[in-house]
């Protein structure tokens, strides 16, 4: 059960309203790497997961999750207060009003739609999709999966704060970002204790094929590094030993029954492209060239 | 510049048609841990990658997995291919042609949609979308994500492995699932030697709140463990500890020009939810008990 | 800032696991009246919120929205235990556990992409979107916004408990249902605690447009009532009425820069579909019939 | 069957091209409240609905919406004309022509994609989906939906209006919006008129969580309200109360087989972290501190 | 502006109710080559177009879909009308009602979203997305969409006959799936009255690529036909004949100020891969194998 | 199987980074008509292909596109080069960085969210789907549905050349644009080489319609043309008679079981919106006019 305190986790101090800035901000609120993503990635891991540790560690991260949403929203609340104001009583109505809510910049969606309010969508817009949670219910997985995303979402608030003047927005963001650092750290710690944690799952791998590296890139710009050498890789750089990597022919098939085998052949027969003819064809005619063919043997 | 050679990297040995088993299969072509978005992934990367070493190996292993996009879709193909013609030349028209397409099963969208051919959609038949694929443009992110990723994709071909029979498919799938292993080894080399890969980015965090475990959610089930213990973490358990943890008041406020003041002050007064009446409302009058209340002082 | 209390808003007590079961239940986890649609409209509203009532109610229920999608999806995750554990452990592998995780239902997808843990998609496996959110930050909107989801939570939950045999899932499904009903009594009076709530916003209609009824769908099964006859309404059943409504000519037009208007005539001559010859089509050249047509003056 | 009149429903006189305001019309052409989420959330309830006002009046007003779907898409054409013409013939290539069809905003995709013409996407570019249409086949849902629709759609006309300058475009605008408020009062009457409207659907909640009002969020800024006070409510404030409201033990139980419980225990222990030891990680591998913890007994 | 007749286009005249086969049906309704999908085409294009012949076509042909988008909805709606009523009434409650809702088949979600009422999903419950118009102000690319988009729907009605066994459905769809032939007609001819159709657009190729076929898939099943063989095509056999085909060395570069030169190389050192040592990884503390390597040099 | 070489299929001379320029260039890597779009489109089709010759000319162009997907991608990657650096290292940090990211333009999200790297999604930000792939396998539908996509992509390429100053970017752009005829030259020869091409499929349609042309919208403007003239062509333009065109009633209807209607019946009666009174609603209410009328009878 949740319980909601009307105290920010973080203070929010905004020196100026800014439109523009808001919807950049929306990265981060409404955007693949932001805070919605993180509380519902590991919201839906902790539900299901059966290990005790984890899934309180998981719980109380995605609840301080929503912290963060709330305050970044309330960074995006703050940034858009003017505009939200002007638009709702039609002030200086007219281009002098767009003008003012996109200031320079491109947040006229922002406003248009949202009313200034925070939004979920990401900062060109786009909503919110749980496309973006990458949650599979093996713990393996989905801590990789949080380790990478916490280090994705360090990464956009680096950006963002590098693109701020204001000294309050670039505080609180300075705090969210440093929060990611600590839940990868959990993170990390929570992998490792699990013993046995790779390969993930239980099927091991074909061992011919664990520590072969394929070249499949090649020309100049070659390049050996301990991700393709060393003892425990064998590298194969010829193409032919590529297809087929099983010393099969390399091909697709399937056992039909002699009834579908029959019934493919019709269609085969009916649909063919023959390719002993020139016909003649929509782009020639298109292109005022139809005298020059027609469906004459192919030379 | 790619090159296609016909053989496939590995023998596609079906035993029988099944379009049931073939709508499974597709969430490893079009779903979101599937082959495209692997070969997307890494090929986004690699193509604006400053370091050589990084962006061979990422071009290499992007083209290794079209490979095996090929694969699991010539799979696909060949699962489907009783389907496709039956549907094609509308053989025992009628349910009866249904229940031959889905067999039990539900994988009519395939058939009807795609003809029985490989999609690119997920077993659920919702279109790939690159919302799946979350290159970011730093090294020590975008490898983390892959090693996630690939992690992802191994339990994804485990289980498809798992419901399936045929020796075929289970030869095939196990091929493509030990490359996941193999892929995820390399990512993990690549990581490991950049130099201080941890934080990501290049801003340090906050050092006041690195260290902090915040246990947000309580009761029967708290547990400690080396994500929240230890030396490294600071714990914090208390609720008032939380908001505001900077120590401020925990309020969102931006400074506003008087005329934005005037402005949000004039919205305020027009739209307010006044909470002095109890004003009869729709509701009551959907339910018959408009007689009760009515624009009366509350009680 | 929110915390998280480890007991549930309303116990939980599934009398035996069921993915097919579980996969309905989606519906309110990652469905479009779901709960964390209905968390996410309130709180994103309560953000940008100057009311200081309606903020704290907005809230008071995104809160609780949060506690009832925790509920819906441990519920799915009881229903999901027996297919999570079979399916980790590879139990029966082959069409013997695919069968007893689709359980003569359709919830593979479910099991195979997320492991029969609770997952951000609604019945048919279609991701969660921002897109069902309609927060427009206009109090009179939202709060009929509100009213109307609570609606539609209130029948899907409905039709869930009409689907389901398990008492205790259907006791939990009730709790949830009522809640729907006590939200939307809510939103209903803090509309209708704005005065002078219709229409919505600030500007006045044309009032030439308000009281009219178009006609617009004739025949038998014409029909009138109360939204369309009585001295709050024009009726309009004459075609002619209904274009242009403003006594104009019903054109669009633009003034053009004579500029512009050269370089439009330019794009028409050289794109014109020419109305005077009859052309040789691609589609005669398919069918057969090429012999008949040519580029001729059309008859 | 539909008939389409060359005439508009309303007479459009743009005063000139502006690439840069067609692009903000889109929001009601292609975006979430545009016409044509109007027009199919009542057609598909009047296809499926049984009773014969309800549905007359439904498809009545879905026809006016296309005709209004109509209006706004031919404001886009004509906003669009310029544009449309120099694209198309290349006139001043270059940044040259860039800078004509963004016109210091940021239409450039409506150019480059849609050729300047209406396309079915929102102000920022957002493909149109039908994820806004929450059309459900229960009218008393339904009726409540389009209330709500019609009230979001008379909003984002009037901030439309409000950063327009162009008088036609202004005039047109103020039709299509004075018409949703005509839209919204049959819609209400037809509410209405169905007796015992609420609570929607045939289910009665569960009295004793009907008139509970839960004050999830508490601190400063807690208010009441007629939404949770008066002889209509009860409130409850004490957190205590509302895990479990149902007076159990607020945990989630599924009755297993003993077989389930034996492969999930088996499950637990190969996939457990262990709470009792600290593991080294790849973030101390990354930042260069692997050397100060091991696999040691945590302390 | 547009009229709806109460009539249909055409006689729906069904034999019994069917949810799956209404499921069914759903492909033309609210799928990817479905009615919605035709008539917005169309529409969008019409409403831009300049010529006034094809104009006037492109509104007759999107009207008429929109009639037809009327009579496949009207076949969802009578083949759902029994599930319709049985689940708003909660007939037989319990898993009864969800077998006859699903009757065997994969249904549900249309029944309890949806209400069994038409919705705007293909019949795997994917939401009609804008992305499927690819209207693009062009008429010559414009005309070949439609041209394609017709015969892909006749397809799928042919495909929606086969798997029907409801003679009244069957005939509905059969005058479905003629009008998209004659549609397709229409177009072609409208097409090829465009003189100098193709090449599309204005600007020529170059003339050095116009005429190369490169044979970039090579092995066992090469082929020669038409599309690549006689005097309209240069075959290119030669890989290296392919990078780079200008004669460059088919490298990527950029003029760099030496300010971003500085800057790059510093992120380069920054975030290097070290190439020349063997880092311990996470994937050797996860598998227990850390002990075989260190921060070694390569071998 | 897929190799990849390192030199580009065309050599990418850029002038100067111009994150702006980038921003539009991702139309044809992540767009509806992009590459990737085209490579998947023909590449689907390919694997299950049953014509040697096609399916062989399916995947050389798929495999090429592929290598244009390369080479748009690499110019993507140059424009983007100077902001990737300064974005990375924090240069000039705060507007100052942003302003030069976006140089005037709307570039921000390319920037904050994939650090200036080429990512699949349109120029807008919207995240590329599988809803662009029309591949449905039929062959005939197929080849027009690559015709056409053809023929979008290389008006896309002509609007993106006639945008762009730096003639390094121009000249690649020529080479993607005139493969695009080269392609569609290619698949033209690939239908007509298919005998019975017209109409798609292998059901006839019903004479009776075939050749109908219904002049669904009248009006001034109304245009003859070989598209609706001739004597291919049978003109209706008598409204009644397009409702119902099969000589019945145009109604629709179903064959109800009697316990089916009754139930019908039962709902109809408990949600029928009556018509003979005249409703209190909630607009009235909310308007302030709730004293004007009342639940009597309709005037």
């Amino acid at each position: 059960m949740f319980m909601h305190n009307k105290r920010l986790m973080y203070t929010v101090r905004v020196e100026a309203p800014d439109p523009m800035l808001a919807s950049l901000m929306l990265e981060q609120f409404g955007g693949p790497d932001g805070e919605l993503a993180a509380a519902m990635r590991y919201f839906t891991q902790g539900l299901a997961d059966e290990d005790p540790g984890r899934k309180d560690m998981l719980i109380d991260i995605a609840t301080e999750e929503l912290s963060h949403l709330e305050v970044i929203g309330s960074i995006i609340a703050m940034l858009g207060k003017g505009a939200r104001g002007r638009l709702a009583e039609g002030v200086d109505a007219g281009s002098g009003l767009l003008t003012s809510l996109t200031a320079g910049g491109e947040s006229h969606t922002l406003s248009l739609l949202y009313g200034a309010g925070p939004a979920l969508v990401n900062s060109a817009g786009v909503p919110w999709t749980a496309a973006y949670v990458d949650s599979r219910g093996d713990p393996t997985c989905d801590l990789r999966s949080n380790i990478a995303a916490e280090s994705r979402a360090k990464i956009i608030y680096e950006r963002l704060i590098n693109v701020t003047d204001d000294t309050g927005v670039k505080d609180a963001l300075t705090f969210l970002m440093t929060r990611e650092i600590a839940h990868q750290k959990s993170f990390e710690k929570a992998l490792y204790a699990i013993e046995g944690n790779f390969p993930p799952g239980k099927l091991p791998g074909n061992p011919v094929f664990t520590d072969k590296y394929f070249n499949s890139s090649q020309g100049e710009g070659d390049t050996r590094g301990p991700w393709n050498q060393g003892d425990a890789w064998e590298f194969i750089d010829e193409p032919a030993e590529m297809a087929a990597v099983d010393g099969g022919d390399g091909s697709a098939t399937v056992k039909l029954a002699a009834s579908d085998t029959r019934v493919l052949n019709k269609m085969l027969r009916r649909t063919a492209s023959r390719p002993d003819i020139d016909p003649l064809t929509g782009a020639e005619l298109g292109s005022g060239t139809e005298g020059d063919v027609g469906k004459a043997p192919l030379s």
